[in-house]
């Protein structure tokens, strides 16, 4: 077969295993997603043998070692796999569920009910945990699914494909309900993004190239995260303590990350107060500044921003920094700047507070906490898929419900329409 | 300006509008509703003159009689436009509605807010009602939204532009949160399918071509509806008399419509009673019956079925019907040839009723009612926009909620994350 073929019948199974899947109780579920830990945990070296031949021939091809490092299923990453499939499997199953009923003037009772996507494509990079991690909150949702990983990571990623068709098996669940690609060419993730009748939603994970690569060629629904670029305002209201302690642990707890703070906005009347304590707080922390004229007038030593600075997400232990007028000025500038992930005001007051909540379109906007909440585990969600920057079905972490639809379903004793 | 630069003017225009609308609350956005009702009413003279340049020219280019007649603003089109235009004036706000929220450990609190999803784009064909009609619901959602209608209703439509302008300002809203395209050039919608970074949701509405059409060049998501080849399952336990009536109202009560029942499934032990008396039932009222080989030996003047009448959507008094083993049969037919729109299950067995509606994924499942419900209205949603038939973010018919999103909030008092 050539990867056409191989592609289309691998999107036909997926389909025929979503039938089978939507019906499946959380009973079968569990049992696979606790079946899959206990076998990561038996054959750690079956999975550390074909990490290892994925590592040595990355050495070869002279991947830098921080690739070769997110390529490493390490005893700590293999422990967190485990406990994460666990996790899990303790989630509150959605599919089924009902979340509202109204009856109509005719005793027609019409309901909302959570049913799976269907298919779920996901492409992804280096990191091989993913196709346990994502293949996990998919089937807890009910779903089938298509993974792609990266070519570096292949023989990691076949080793764990053949674990979770056996623990597929062992709950009696349709081994197609997980598929890994075993192709790592380019025309068959093109072929892949085609196939808008066997999968229902793409889901790319990594950089941003890729992202844009699947949302231009995919004829399915892409759900995307492109970046973050996340801000926080301190109002003239703000206890400068406690904008201190967000603020660092938003730039600074783990700067590369999405959710870390990569622009600072100041109310112009706090301004000569707090940004001499923050350049000061960010020096011993090696945080370099880069400033609008009024900050660098406060704070001579700053750096000034060039205009690219207020767009850019630096992933790295350096801060764009604003003085702005007033509120209104903030709310502008995350708009025009920012990439609707997540924002932050640190205030006392109360009416601000709550306009900036109401006015800041990002996918979440926070009063007095940090940036670095945005995260599924972290919003209670339990574990997620990703993080949504646009705006349909899912805004934000997408965990195992964001991996799921409803359908109406309506139950009559004879109504007809008139 | 070039067709590229106006569209892309728009679509700025747009987003701008889109931000002052987010804020807008519910009493001015029935200010302008209301008030667009009013001036219907009183611009009735306008809109005749304009609607008839419309159908003159319609008439000079020889459109067929069906279409001159949906291109047509009679009075009773009128006043349905005014009458929705109230109904969507009191439906409530859903923009601001804080749909969950919860604490966590460390004392934060987080919640869903609904927010409008931004810029709707909309392009549809012949009927201009869809101008009011659709500009209703994406403002009531706190939308902006740039329209782009047929070429037969171009002066129809400019003259309900206008109107609509004049609410908006009269109102206090942006005027450019509703703007009608004015040139009708294919190249200007592909233009408008590129704006991936002004407009959040496209909304085809209209024949397959254009769905089809709009799907593969779009960037941004799509909320589509292809087509409605809805079922009713005649169960074994299934009353005769309901199921005779539920039968003849899906079919005959408004056969050129989506939710109208395309084919009849039976279970082989009811048939022999109940195909003769459906077959006299729809002989009576016209419709031409397209059976299996089963059905034709039951109702021998039956003519045969071929391969592609599974999958028909005839708009019209023909019927496909098959008699199945059983239910599972049924429900296997349903997701081989079905449209994933509407069904239904006819039956006085409790568990089979259950089964049908957790195991059938089409937009509406029903028990005991006719297809005909699918809909907006019907199933008190309040006005639609139109039925998804995609499962991702909307599935089924579309109201004000479906036009907005949800952002996460969150209310802390310093929390940092360890």
């Amino acid at each position: 077969m050539n990867h056409r073929d191989k592609v289309r019948t691998m999107g036909k199974r997926a389909k025929e295993a979503a039938h089978e899947m939507a019906k499946a109780g959380d009973a079968v579920k569990r049992d696979f997603l606790e079946g899959t830990a206990k076998r990561l945990e038996s054959e750690r070296r079956r999975i550390a043998e074909a990490n290892d031949r994925d590592i040595e021939s990355g050495r070869e091809k002279g991947l830098p070692d921080p690739k070769l490092d997110r390529l490493r299923l390490s005893d700590k990453v293999l422990n967190e796999m485990m406990e994460g499939l666990r996790e899990v499997a303790l989630l509150p199953d959605p599919v089924g569920r009902v979340t509202s009923m109204w009856t109509r003037p005719n005793g027609l009772r019409v309901g909302r009910m959570r049913i799976p996507l269907g298919v779920v494509g996901i492409i992804y990079e280096s990191r091989p945990n993913v196709t346990v991690d994502a293949a996990a909150l998919c089937i807890k949702a009910g779903n089938a699914v298509i993974l792609r990983g990266g070519s570096e990571a292949f023989h990691s990623n076949q080793c764990l494909a053949a674990i979770l068709r056996e623990s597929l098996r062992a709950a009696g669940l349709p081994e197609a309900a997980i598929q890994v690609m075993e192709t790592t060419e380019r025309e068959a993730v093109l072929e892949m993004l085609q196939l808008e009748d066997c999968i229902d939603v793409m889901i790319p994970r990594g950089g941003e190239e890729l992202i844009r690569f699947v949302a231009a060629n995919a004829r399915m629904p892409v759900l995307k995260h492109y970046k973050g670029v996340c801000h926080i305002y301190v109002d003239e209201d703000a206890d400068p303590d406690m904008a201190e302690a967000l603020c660092i642990n938003a730039k600074v707890q783990r700067p590369a990350v999405c959710n870390a703070m990569e622009t600072l906005l100041v109310h112009q009347r706090i301004a000569p107060e707090f940004l001499p304590r923050m350049a000061e707080a960010f020096r011993r922390r090696g945080v370099e500044l880069r400033g609008c004229p009024e900050t660098c007038r406060i704070v001579p030593e700053c750096r000034r921003a060039e205009e690219e600075d207020w767009s850019a997400e630096y992933l790295d232990l350096i801060l764009a920094v604003r003085v702005v007028p007033d509120m209104d000025a903030a709310i502008a500038h995350i708009a025009r700047y920012g990439s609707n992930h997540t924002e932050a005001i640190v205030t006392r007051n109360y009416e601000r507070a709550h306009r900036f909540v109401q006015e800041v379109q990002s996918s979440l906007v926070m009063v007095n906490a940090s940036t670095r909440f945005n995260d599924g585990y972290q919003l209670g969600l339990g574990a997620e898929i990703g993080i949504s920057t646009s705006r349909l079905h899912a805004f934000g972490p997408m965990g195992v419900e964001e991996l799921t639809t409803t359908k109406f379903v309506a139950f009559g004793n004879g109504q007809v329409r008139v």
